[in-house]
């Protein structure tokens, strides 16, 4: 990759910063396909995000932005135009410019998830899926599952009243399916889709589902990228289930991104 | 180069920035070092150059900035600190991270004219010089010049007023030195340094002197780099002249300005 002044410059916004690995993933494709752009990680605290914002969008040269946690909501508040998928849940993480200079946000979390963790969303159909985790990854899995064709959502959360609110949520938007919150309770599910935090650091986080329920039959998703291999995948591995890695969703954005920005 | 999470920004700030070479260089710097960190050229207009600088001041990952035309007065005004180099110029072209975050600026233009094109400055000594361009850059090149041990500067532009004002700045600072305005006659010196942008369009520039004045005692330097041979370094060649190229100043400010930003 040989970076010049005609390179389109990409940025990777998140909080912290050190653990994204969109930039990663991208530049090398950039570079097989000859596109001359380049993808930095850019780390502002959520305080200044909207002074950072102001400078990117007078950037002449950018191409576009990933947003990831926690700026997704102020990257949506702040776009010039934002897609259906970003309106659903209120919360941007691609942003590509428009001819005029506009910034036109997305969300490709739900659809990174169908397509790249669960066989373009046929392996949660007809399922009864229990979803731990209710914040910003879990609200963007909830609607993806609803779209999916799965038969309930369950929905949980360690506060008990935002797994109600976004259940709510998803409810009055697909009516016809059940969803509804719940204890991390596996009796009932056969799909298990941990949007957590839990697993980012092995040593220390505490498991989100209780592991003793996990049976042969349960699928277990988990978003977690990095470790690969969660303490909850480990674990259902060990009971027979079959698991599905959080680094599908990566890799399966990273193409829907290059192509949402043009190349 | 593998650009992840972990990795320093730099910025190379310039408007326009199709034509700027630094990331070109110092990227691969960088990588043969080991050094985590990239360089990526950065394209905001002089309107926007505040609102940009102020982002870029809250950019956690920062590691420093290159600037250049036309927004190094900007850049040395909106430090935090400025060393003598850019205090002398009123104008800074590399801007370092304080431990605090702080903005700590310097101006290496004219070290890199003397340490990559003019041999550590002993090439301009004793010698008569006409410096043609009274712009930022030749602002720069005047003061190396006065610190190189010269005989004498002459300094020509095309706003005669400019060189006048050039002159005057610098014969205060070196009062033992001869320094004065002139036109653009080559009659009496044995050096010239163009610091005009005359060359940069080879098909379309004027040429910033008469080429027919130049007789082979005098050292021709020009500081424009791309593209590397001049119609003047071409004309100066055919005469006999030695001659001096602008990549050098590049390069040799490249070593430098690693070293200024701490690696």
């Amino acid at each position: 990759m040989m970076i010049s002044g005609t390179t389109k410059i990409f940025y990777m916004l998140a909080h912290p910063i050190g653990h994204v690995r969109t930039p990663e993933v991208i530049n090398p494709l950039f570079a097989e396909r000859g596109i001359d752009a380049v993808m930095v990680p850019v780390h502002f605290t959520p305080e200044d995000f909207a002074t950072g914002w102001e400078a990117i969008k007078r950037t002449r040269n950018l191409g576009g932005l990933v947003v990831s946690v926690p700026h997704k909501e102020q990257a949506y508040a702040l776009s010039d135009e934002v897609e259906a998928a970003a309106e659903e849940l209120g919360a941007a993480n691609v942003i590509r410019r428009g001819p005029d200079g506009r910034m036109i946000a997305t969300n490709m979390d739900g659809l990174g998830f169908l397509h790249g963790m669960l066989n373009n969303g046929q392996d949660a159909r007809d399922r009864d899926v229990l979803l731990v985790g209710a914040g910003g990854a879990g609200k963007a899995i909830a609607f993806a599952l609803a779209r999916s064709g799965c038969k309930s959502i369950r929905i949980s959360d360690v506060d008990p009243g935002r797994a109600a609110l976004l259940a709510a949520d998803v409810a009055v938007r697909y009516p016809s399916l059940s969803v509804t919150a719940s204890d991390a309770d596996l009796d009932g599910a056969d799909m298990l889709a941990n949007a957590t935090p839990c697993g980012l650091h092995p040593e220390t986080d505490p498991l989100p589902v209780d592991i003793s329920q996990l049976r042969p039959d349960i699928l277990v998703a988990d978003i977690i990228m990095k470790p690969r291999e969660t303490p909850l995948l480990k674990a259902a591995i060990a009971r027979g289930c079959q698991v599905r890695y959080g680094a599908g969703m990566l890799d399966s954005q990273i193409a829907l991104m290059v192509s949402y920005f043009g190349y």
